[in-house]
């Protein structure tokens, strides 16, 4: 990876456009292994790092042991784990411990850390308990966690009280943040607070030129799935003229898929462009789009003259 | 199991108490199986059937393998199959498909089945395909499903038109509801579905009596872990004239530990009355009543004349 766009470490912080990669399943919905190594490669000569087993990735509709596998079978094939930021973050501390250990033994450079999310109403101190425990239980000082703040839907959220109590214990450990709150006053809250010591990373590339502009690392996004080129060339070159023409057109095509199930949506414009059916696939409880549906997407892409880009290899 | 209280079977209808039973944890918080015996043979002593790996279990915050070797720890040290009605339904389709086929295998009399939990808003097409494909995954003729719906906690919750979908292809797996809405209205729904063909349990004995005049099956309920006998005697005498007052007992004390967090709470009176602080632990992210908050329920518990009843053996 030498392109000058790449994910790149400044003074200690991550930096990058990331996606949430979507995970393809065969017709017995077991996860296809080689489909994916195909769309992470990709994604990287997009210059777009892969945070796999993201919330877009239906990791959480995954069992620790399929996604164990699939992270060996990637790094195995040949993937850079210095690209990867694995959702390591399970409802069951157990599962969060072993999936971070085994991912932080593989030399990842980061895991992304969803609270436990089974339990509503939990208090700061029990989130705390959470993430220190898997960080003792790890106990590998290559371990570096970015928190994940999605309460739309794991319905838990992080406070800045916890963020400063992890970083003050665990400095070296939890070092940023992405947020997919969706609400930009909470990114602030926490570009406050991750200001000179950590990276925060919207979980929207809505969010990536103004991101940018307040200190922000970079992004996490759903859409850098099918429009990795054009979200990792803001990142590239956020301080030219053009800047905010080139976020008003990612806001645009973002906002077409946003009218749909994002999940679906994403395997279905994959599907298309790739004319591979099999990328509809989706686990349950989720759906994948009705054939009107899909027709209606790609209609809308092509009405606004989406480019899939560089075709698979 | 004799006594005349005892979960029974009515044309094919599973009646009875039952409590999701609280998992006691060790020092370093791995699930403590000889503790675990004793509550359950103490509970079962008291005509109150084992609904391990339920929300008060912290079924969630423990592995599917934590889970199978509990599950066979029981099973082997002689605690009846038929009195076990597991926690089955994880976030993960693998992982609700091997923790079902496991208990089915070892011939518990049904598992109570939460829908997969972290994707919120999906439709009831995502939750048919989730259920059907644990049924047909599982493929074993023993399997009995009771639904298990528990919206402020989930935050996914199982409708009327999912319900009789499920009936109509699956007759003979899907023979019940525990429902944990908290809403009488929800429960008098479900009664009318599953009339003459299944069991519906509140999940509280605040709606017991209410509950077995409308045809429930009995109940479900946290409070069935520090009260079993009071509420197994309700359901054992609800037409003798002293029901409602029965009920009204029933409420004081449940009311009490509802005004504490339930699963702390609940921990906490079991360690005070068998003398054994081990019981307060709970995993991460809940946290274990303050020595103030504990000393407050005591007091309330003691107040209102709450005997815990038979020790244990």
């Amino acid at each position: 990876m030498t392109s000058p766009h790449t994910q790149h470490v400044d003074s200690g912080h991550l930096r990058g456009v990331f996606s949430p990669v979507v995970t393809p399943f065969k017709a017995d919905l077991s996860p296809d292994a080689e489909r994916l190594v195909r769309h992470c490669r990709w994604l990287l000569s997009n210059d777009v790092g892969l945070a796999v087993f993201g919330t877009n990735s239906e990791a959480n509709s995954m069992s620790v042991d399929e996604k164990i596998e699939l992270l060996d079978f990637l790094i195995d094939t040949g993937i850079d784990p210095f690209r990867m930021m694995p959702g390591t973050g399970c409802s069951a501390l157990t599962d969060s411990v072993r999936l971070t250990a085994h991912a932080t033994n593989l030399g990842v450079t980061g895991v992304l850390m969803l609270p436990p999310f089974y339990y509503k109403g939990v208090s700061d101190e029990g989130l705390y308990r959470n993430f220190a425990e898997v960080i003792e239980r790890v106990g590998d000082s290559r371990l570096q966690i970015y928190l994940y703040n999605i309460p739309p839907v794991s319905q838990v959220s992080i406070s800045v009280a916890l963020i400063e109590r992890l970083v003050k214990h665990y400095p070296d450990v939890v070092v940023g943040i992405k947020d997919s709150s969706g609400d930009w006053s909470v990114t602030e809250s926490y570009l406050e607070v991750f200001a000179s010591i950590g990276s925060v990373f919207p979980g929207s590339e809505s969010f990536l030129l103004q991101g940018l502009r307040n200190g922000a690392a970079g992004c996490i996004s759903a859409t850098a799935n099918v429009n990795p080129a054009a979200i990792s060339n803001l990142f590239a070159t956020w301080q030219n003229e053009d800047a905010d023409a080139q976020q008003t057109r990612l806001n645009e095509i973002r906002g077409i898929f946003a009218r749909y199930p994002m999940i679906p949506a994403l395997k279905a414009a994959i599907a298309n462009y790739t004319k591979d059916s099999s990328w509809q696939r989706v686990r349950p409880p989720l759906v994948e789009l009705s054939s009107e549906q899909e027709r209606s997407l790609i209609n809308e892409l092509e009405s606004a003259g989406y480019n899939f880009s560089q075709p698979y290899q």
